[in-house]
């Protein structure tokens, strides 16, 4: 058997936490948190299953849960979705991906995405036979220059990725470079996919942001967000996309082969947790005050902070601490210092080697604290 | 844009659950249990989620979880799999088939597979560019000529599937065919694909069966395995590929990209539940006390029932009653009689008119008995 995937081995995740835990170090690798999921949400599933709700979810997923997102995205965006026609319930934001973009690259279609670019896209892109065609940002601004972007696109360009917030750069687009791109797509055949897992963790008093209010964006887009990173249960694999009629239509003929439905339960159990939407309003205050726990317990390290605006990740430069590469440098941290984070270069396709790591800190205060005792320290 | 799958419609079974719901019909045809999951095993997934099992699960699944099904191949079938190397746990069965047909099928491949044939099988060979080679069988029998088998393998056949006990026909390949098909494959390139999501559902004292038992098939195997269908959890979506070791490596490449993992607290739970297999062992009597109770009772009605040696699902002919073409007789019986079944011709490339209906007997026997009855008038 010869590899469809020749290039990709173990992903970075995988690799660190398995470092991490041999290592006993702390984990700020792989985006989860250490804290606990609300009792409440916990026992909405338990109710659920007694309720008897353990069969085949709709393929297109739970009406209440449909129902649930689209009166978030009315009261957040004063957005309407159609929760119907619109909107799928999927296996976690990876599998929303995975799906929309197997619905659309063909063979010999080309992909732009924005690296640092969240590791799943470019090898979903090959297995369909689409090229990749990577944009490189480079840190500590990341900027995008969209005239360059207007180069790359031509006839082939079959759709655009961009994760908004960004993981790993923890940057946010704002409306007016949104709108530049809608301006930049307006008179393509191309479409976008606007991976928007963090949306609801975004700081210093800016408001989350989703491409369906834009109107040039929203009529070519598969939006994709997810209840883990919301909700604090990664492991639960709950996502959804959103998308217009046609195109959603395309998605679920691949999503109903892919998974056919979703976790039955957990869907009635979010769906009932959401009622009420002030939870998902307060996410971006919890997570800003453990932004700047670490941000500012770093103040006095050898490590220099790069701007984070959302997201919860938080990238480090260490080039005043060692020249080692940053695979080298992450893995001699996890070994020496006992604290485990992402180099920044797994994000690339070419190796780059910008002396970043990123570090999650959806955790406890108390693991921050430990692991800023630790960073001061190296 | 242009499908890449233009002749999926929607599956025939959100169909027909579709217009069950509407018509409050009796719904025997999308393949799920009407009665509860057990009180136990549900607690299970409580306690797994209070203990704070709600994070990412390692990619290739709970470690908990891939000793258990290790543990049941060795105790009902007396065969070591490798839990590290050969196995991983996917989000339902339909996603490790995806999964695996994604891993192997380029294309211009040609995948065999014997109709009537599970719905998903074609539209994802296709969705990766592979051809369908389809082989059909017929009713009543639904007999295998392997010697026309034999004559459509050529050096582009890149996979075989079959599904054992087969859904929708009933049907058990015995031993001796499965010893059959490894002696043609041996000389071949072609891989198999083994959807035995049914294995522990067998009548008639004939035991469950895995293409792992046998050697020549199980270097070329994907093996395909659900909860769903063991604990009367359809809407859980936890299954299983066993496959070797390189093609597990090319499998998990796919998978970590297609779900990353899988639902954290149902893999602990079930492997908690699952720790004594004398469940799984009672599981054929419990379904065949149910097809008995179901094929019993059509003795005197006008239906001319088919042989069931698996499944849960029975197969009636009613070519006494009607002239009409299955899929608008299914619609007939649904709209007038308040019972909904699949028609055998949905599981067909090309139409067929078997006069044949597939009833779903994993249902309370209240259920089954109203159903008796309502056949009974037809
Ligand atoms: C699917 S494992 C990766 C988790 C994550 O989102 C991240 O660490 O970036
Ligand atoms: C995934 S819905 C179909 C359920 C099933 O296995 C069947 O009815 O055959």
């Amino acid at each position: 058997l010869t590899s469809k995937l020749p290039h990709v081995g173990t992903t970075i995740f995988t690799k660190m936490t398995m470092l991490a835990n041999e290592q006993q170090a702390l984990n700020l690798s792989q985006g989860f948190p250490d804290f606990e999921t609300d009792p409440k949400l916990v026992q909405l599933v338990s109710k659920a299953m007694e309720q008897g709700h353990n069969q085949y979810a709709p393929m297109i997923g739970a009406q209440a849960l449909r129902d649930t997102i689209a009166k978030k995205y009315r009261e957040v965006y004063d957005v309407a979705v159609d929760a119907t026609a619109e909107l799928t319930v999927t296996s976690g934001g990876t599998q929303a991906i995975f799906t929309a973009i197997a619905t659309v690259v063909r063979p010999q279609d080309e992909v732009i995405i924005f690296e640092p670019a969240y590791d799943c896209y470019a090898p979903t892109i090959e297995l369909f036979g689409g090229k990749v065609v990577p944009v490189r940002l480079l840190a500590p601004d990341f900027q995008i220059d969209w005239d360059y972007v207007a180069t790359l696109i031509n006839s082939k360009t079959r759709l655009i990725i961009i994760n908004n917030p960004n993981n790993p750069t923890g940057k946010v687009l704002g409306r007016e470079e949104l709108i530049k791109l809608g301006d930049l797509l307006a008179s393509t055949t191309a479409l976008l996919l606007s991976d928007e897992v963090y949306e609801h963790i975004v700081f210093d008093g800016v408001s989350p942001q989703s491409v369906l209010e834009i109107p040039t964006l929203r009529e070519r887009s598969f939006v994709i967000a997810s209840f883990g990173k919301l909700l604090h249960t990664t492991g639960w694999k709950i996502g959804y996309c959103i998308a217009p009629p046609q195109l959603t239509q395309e998605f679920r003929k691949v999503h109903q082969f892919n998974v056919f439905s979703v976790n039955t339960p957990m869907q009635f159990a979010i769906a009932a947790y959401l009622e009420d939407i002030s939870y998902v309003k307060g996410l971006s205050d919890f997570f800003e005050r453990k932004r700047n726990l670490l941000k500012d317990g770093l103040r006095g390290s050898r490590f220099k902070i790069l701007p984070c605006e959302g997201t919860y990740f938080l990238n480090i430069d260490y080039s005043a601490i060692s020249q080692e590469k940053e695979f080298e440098f992450a893995c001699s941290l996890t070994r020496q210092h006992k604290i485990a984070t992402i180099p920044l270069s797994a994000f690339y396709k070419e190796a780059t080697n910008q002396q970043v790591l990123r570090v999650c800190f959806a955790k406890k205060d108390e693991t921050l604290l430990k692991a800023v005792e630790i960073l001061n320290k190296v």
